[in-house]
Order: C-alpha cells, then structure tokens, then sequence
C-alpha cells in the first residue's frame, strides 16, 4: 500500500546571510508543500515520477514504467533532482536496515523549485517519512529533520543549512543559531511571496557578502546588525506584534541591499508590496533574483504583485503550523 | 556696472544622515550653478527677476519694473524662493557697511531646486558674493561660506547644514564633521545625476532615521556603518581609486535603504544606473524623493535614466574645483 508525506517549503522571516556568521535567524514554514507518494516493489529497483518539478524553467519529468527521461531536459537537472530522491530513498532504507528495498515514487510539488523556498529540503524531507513509514519504521519528526539534513549535505557537496530540513520537518517558525534549531512561539503570520522566476547561485551570494565582510569593518558590522535586529524579531514573535515585524523586515531588506544580495526585481516586488499596503517585505534566501516575502492580512499586495512586471509568481502561504505530515 | 557671480550645487558623495549624529560626511561640488546678477540702485529699493527657477513644479516668476507677481503662484513659494535673496542682499549690506543699498537683482540657475542639490545654497553664496563686489567690497570665498551659512540658518529656522553653502562657497570635494568643514584633495569625479521631480520632506525624514535610531541598537549600528563607510570613502579619494568609490557607494546606499529614506524612484534609479554599467549609485541627500547620484566615465548611465519612467530629469555634473566666482 502506498504511503504519501508532505512538507511545507519555507521563507526567512530574518536573518539570512547573518546565519552563516553565526547570528540566528528565523526561517517559517508555509503553507506550500512537496508531497512524496511511495509504494514498495517486490525487486530491488527504482522509479520514479515527478510532475510540476520546475527547475530553471524546465519541467523535468522522467520514469514511469515505460518512459525515458525526455532527451531535450538537460541531463544535470535530472541528475539533480534524482540526487535528492535517492540520497532520501537511502537513508530511509537505512533507518528501516532494509538495505535492498525498492521503490515506486510519485512526487508533486507546489513549491517553485530554486526559488530559495526550500523545495528540495521539503521533498527530502518528505520522502525519507514516506518512505520509512512504507517500510513500517516511524521516525519522529525530529529524526526525519536530521536525516533530511544528511541528504542536502550530501548532495550539495557538504554546503546545507540545517535549518531549512529542521523547518520543513517541525514546521512552525523556527530560531536557528549555529547548529541549533529550536521551534519558537508565532502568532498568525500572513505571508504573500513574489517570485521573478530566475534562479540564483548562492554559493556566489555567500561568496560576496564574505569578500565585502574581509575588505570592510563596516560589513562586518552590518551583518552584526542583522543578528540584533533578529533578536528584535524573536521579542516581537513572542509579543505577537506583526506590525513591528513589518518593519523589522523592511529594515532587514536594507541592510541585505548594503551586503549587495538584493536585486532590481526583487526591489521592485518589495515596493510593490509595500505601497499596496504590506506591513513589511524582504527578500528571503540567498537573494540575488528570486523571491521576496510580505506581511499583509489583506489581498493588497498579491493584487500588486500580480500586476508587477518583476513578478512571474505570487501566492499567499500562510505560516506552516504543522511540518511533515502523513496525507 | 552689474557683477555676476556664480555658485554650484552639490550631491552627497557619502555620508547624509549620519552626519547629523557626528560622523563625517563627503559632499562634492557640481557643475551646475546658480548665477546672480546684481546691479547697484540709485535708490534703496529692491528689485528681483528669476528665470527658469522651479520650485515644487512651479515656475516662480516676479519682479521687473512694471510687473507684480503671477496670482497664480502661491506666495509661499515666493515668500520661500524671496527670503535666500532678501537675506543674502543683508548680508552683503552688513559686509560693506552700506545698510540702506538698493539693488536689481537676476537670478538664473541650472539646479532644479528642492531636489537635494543645494540650489538655496548656490543661490545664497552667489548673491552675497556679487552683492558685496558690487558694492565695493571683496570677501574671501570663507567669508561668503560664513554669511550663506548664516543666511540657510535664518531662511530655514535654524535648521541648516553648514556644509551645503561651504562646498558651493570652496567647491571640490569637502569633508565635513560637525561644525569642521574642509576641502579635500579628490580625482576627477563623472557623477551624473537622476532627478524624480519629486521633493521631499527633509526634515521628517531627518526625524524618522532619529526615531529608528533611537527604538533600534542595531540602526544606530547603521548610522555608524555609514560613518565607517565615508572613512574607507576618504582612502579611496586620495588613492583616487574611483571604483572604490562606487562600491562603497553602492553599500552605503544599502544602509540608506535600510534607514527607510529611500523611495520606489529612487531605487529604479540606481538599478537603472548600476544595470547601465555606473560604477556605484546611490540616492543623494535626504532622500524620500529627489535624486540619485551615479559614477559613469561613459554614457551609459544618463542614457539609462533618460528611459527610465521613475526620472524626469537626468544629466551629466562633473566635480566642479571651482566654488564661487566672478562670471
């Protein structure tokens, strides 16, 4: 019988960039999920489907019982998104000690791939819990969390956050500081995203703000900041006080312009936002082109959104409460 | 016989803002000027003609022999566009002893006035210094940067920065801290300038980094970061190392943003200058609204924001060496 988990992509509320110099920051689940269907063969192998799996523009389909990857995707899309999968599919037959299982998965995905909302987190972290359970070994959510972390470590040659996998797998809103990640307390947050549709390389991001952080004290201070400004936003999760996070991302936007991370459109999205009302908005990840995140209770700023040029995506995705799932 | 003086404007290389907390602040003097002709009278009267001098998208238009003022133009703007004239003649008056001259006077000028670019300032040393020779009377370029200082002061409610009407008195690049203004030694600078058309409220934008800074550790933080930035600005004027420049530009811009003084148009701006190949862009003054400032040798820039629908109005303002002079 086939399993199916979900869990939620994400958006950092603060404190991206900082993180990586030990500040915290604070990534949120949302309401966009990566569902993994997986059902046990009686052989050993392997196949697997993926629909609505866009990555760059491309949508990847491959396996199924009689089809051949499509010779016109470019083999190192496949490649990468077979390697979340497999790394997964893994670590799920190690949890369960059932070193030759094989596998039929399906996985569907409503969170734009690339995009720095932590798809492959989601879908790693999906499909180790499908795929355990479909073994009939229960894993918490906390070790699905740390095996997922596995998975994007391996797979992006040791450059992961453990954050992204412990968000998707908790949920919620989560205070991440080193190696430490713990699930905080969160009024209703109601996040709109926009997306410009363009990937970006955010080895090269970290790349720039390091360089600008060794040439300059004042960058050095600057990404200090950002970590003062997140403890700010922990006391105003803990108040409940959405409109002082409004601000709060907005200065945040600022300091991350000064670390050279932003980009014309994510500029455009974040003023479009702000002038159709949103409380706040940022860009959220690595920056550099792909999404931004506004506060804003009322249909403002996906109306903006829509009609801004910059803008190819927009939805509204609530604050996750719950992290991977059984469907 | 007539004298005619002229002064320039000026952008803010680095530094606005946080100049007002006691970090430095770099200024520079641009080749656009404002030119005040004065002509002793025979009587004690006072007669003033301005041309192509706007001021909030009206053109104020008065004086002349049988003419009074346009009904149409609402007085404030010629109370406002009057008191730099009628201030700066005093002090001319006061300089030379001669307390009852009268004088015809024209004003012309290439600066658009209330963008941030220093036109009150031109305006005032221009007139001062040919109001003086015209009567007989030489003051050092020093002396005229006291008097117009003097004359901002009382025009504006004693809410003036002295190093507006000292780089238009020097002109070149000036280094201001406090109450200390200097001239520094700076290589040939290509600013071009982008103008919105729109002005600005400089006083609650004054009024809103103060409550930012005095709510949030972390956005004093900033206005030091800005201080730190003019210090690697001034080793990057005597290196003379202008892509230097145009980096710490760019960040300092950043910082800006995150200070919340910066605009939708003035973003669009910067992009468009920095998409355009500028070495660095940034908004110039109190911000809000107004102008942004870029490096570019070419031509890339101007033709940028000349297409740009956020500008109105762009052009090209080298550094100007000269400050005050006789036309």
């Amino acid at each position: 019988m086939p399993s199916t988990s979900s869990a939620p992509g994400k958006v950092y509320l603060f404190g991206e960039h900082a993180v990586v110099y030990g500040e915290p920051a604070i990534p949120c689940a949302i309401e966009r999920r990566a569902r993994v269907t997986v059902t046990e063969r009686d052989d050993d192998r392997l196949r697997v489907s993926a629909s609505d799996l866009t990555l760059d523009g491309f949508t990847v389909e491959y396996g199924g019982v009689d089809r051949r990857p499509d010779v016109d995707v470019p083999t190192p899309l496949i490649e990468a998104a077979m390697g979340y999968v497999d790394a997964a599919l893994a670590e799920a037959r190690d949890a369960a000690d059932r070193p030759s299982a094989g596998f039929d998965v399906e996985i569907e995905s409503d969170i734009p791939l690339g995009a720095g909302l932590g798809s492959s987190a989601a879908v790693a972290v999906a499909g180790i819990d499908a795929a355990t359970r479909e073994l009939g070994c229960d894993l918490d959510p906390g070790e699905v969390a740390e095996r997922a972390y596995a998975v994007e470590r391996t797979v992006q040659d040791g450059q992961a956050s453990r954050a992204d996998t412990f968000c998707s797998a908790m949920g919620g809103a989560v205070r991440v500081e080193g190696a430490d990640c713990e699930t905080i307390d969160a009024p209703a947050l109601p996040f709109v995203v926009g997306y410009d549709g363009a990937s970006h390389d955010t080895g090269e991001l970290v790349a720039g703000v390091r360089a600008l952080r060794e040439e300059y004290s004042f960058a050095s201070d600057t990404v200090a900041a950002i970590g003062d400004l997140v403890r700010r936003g922990e006391a105003a999760l803990a108040d409940e006080d959405v409109a002082e996070l409004g601000r709060l991302m907005d200065f945040d936007h600022g300091l991350l312009c000064a670390l050279g991370v932003s980009a014309r459109s994510l500029d455009e999205m974040v003023w479009a936002a702000r002038e159709a009302g949103a409380l706040g908005a940022k860009l959220t990840g690595a920056g550099g082109g792909g999404c931004i995140v506004a506060l804003d209770p009322d249909d403002g700023t996906e109306t903006a959104l829509s009609l801004t040029p910059a803008c190819a995506e927009t939805f509204r995705a609530e604050l996750a409460r719950e992290g991977v799932r059984v469907e």
